[in-house]
């Protein structure tokens, strides 16, 4: 908060993105290791995709295959409870995350200590437990294990439905590929005056030396495990 | 050679690739520290993008930029002196891997212990010198450098374009693939019976805990660096 010594880092992540919540959870663990303020930017992986021409990696079923295969390895590296839908077409790209997003945003404009424990409670539905995360309800029981007021997971429902949520949203997305995002996470690092972009999450090590830091692994020794 | 208690691991590479470059060298390094029998592989990654309906990264501008940027980055971080030519498209995505390829595949047929040195000088020329590696001369200088008679260099030559060697490309580019590949490097280790397939250059951890060895980073105490 106070930001004083405080390096400032920015995080773009898109809830519907497995890897995005390795970076996050990684950010997260380091953010008082490392010193650094780090900012939550919901963004819209499916825009950025289509802006950047990018390709989406279900379209090559090698790279799905593998994909699945990779997560399983990460998530036990990382100790994050990662674990693909059953439907993994259905649930990640039929349905999408543009509601979720869009709550996530509202959330970050309306009750910003939250975005931490909302985005992770629809990373816990759409890849760990297999649950919905488009509908009203779904969204509603996120907002209530994050530890919202009912009344005010009502109200921040009633915003993203709104012009000012929405463009929010597309905003920061706009925001993400101005910084040369062709996918997410984006790890954005404000050092010595200028925004250093890391794609994915496999390059902490070298954002380790740019910050004169030491990278010790996904989990910080003291730290209890997500699985 | 004995390979009495050595684990079998397998490297499929292209020296169009400069990520392939970042793993051959880890490979190499890795390769008695971790009792590891390292199969050098050369294969066509054009043909593993077309076969496996990859888009290549050049048709992603945004991708590229961020590539170009990752490169100098891992290239201090691995010690590799990776520097991109001049004329990128020209030189990696017009000239292409085809001849040099054909050329390496000769060598792996004909004179195996000399693989990993004039794969070495392919990626030198290509990836750090910014010279040809796809004319007869430039070829011949590549064998040259890597300690090859010249008489022998001229022999393998005239393989590259018999069919044996055609079809040896060929046989392990399909290898690949039927591992899952859909772009390179990709790492095979066999552990307990089993093909496990990695992709790229940062997942050494992974491979570590899968060996039970530890990842002490891209250069080991007491290796000398390549820049």
């Amino acid at each position: 908060m106070s930001g004083s010594n405080k390096r400032m880092l920015e995080l773009f992540y898109d809830v519907v993105s497995p890897y995005s919540w390795l970076g996050f959870e990684v950010m997260c663990r380091y953010s008082s290791a490392w010193n650094m303020n780090v900012r939550l930017r919901p963004s819209f992986l499916a825009g950025i995709m289509k802006e950047s021409g990018n390709q989406p990696p279900h379209q090559v079923s090698k790279k799905v295959i593998y994909m699945l295969n990779d997560l399983h390895r990460l998530a036990k590296y990382f100790q994050v409870p990662i674990k693909e839908p059953k439907n993994l077409f259905e649930a990640v790209i039929k349905k999408g995350s543009l509601p979720a997003m869009r709550f996530v945003t509202a959330v970050d404009m309306e009750q910003p200590d939250f975005v931490e424990l909302v985005s992770r409670e629809f990373w816990m539905r759409i890849w760990s437990t297999d649950e919905d995360i488009t509908l009203p309800d779904s969204i509603l029981s996120v907002a209530q294990k994050a530890g919202l007021p009912s009344t005010e997971a009502q109200r921040l429902l009633g915003l993203t439905k709104a012009a000012e949520g929405k463009d929010r949203l597309k905003r920061t997305t706009e925001e993400a590929l101005k910084y040369g995002s062709f996918g997410l996470p984006n790890i954005v690092a404000h050092v010595d005056g200028k925004p250093h972009m890391f794609f994915g999450s496999d390059r902490f090590m070298l954002l380790a030396d740019l910050l004169g830091e030491k990278w010790m692994g996904p989990v910080l020794p003291g730290q209890k495990s997500l699985l």
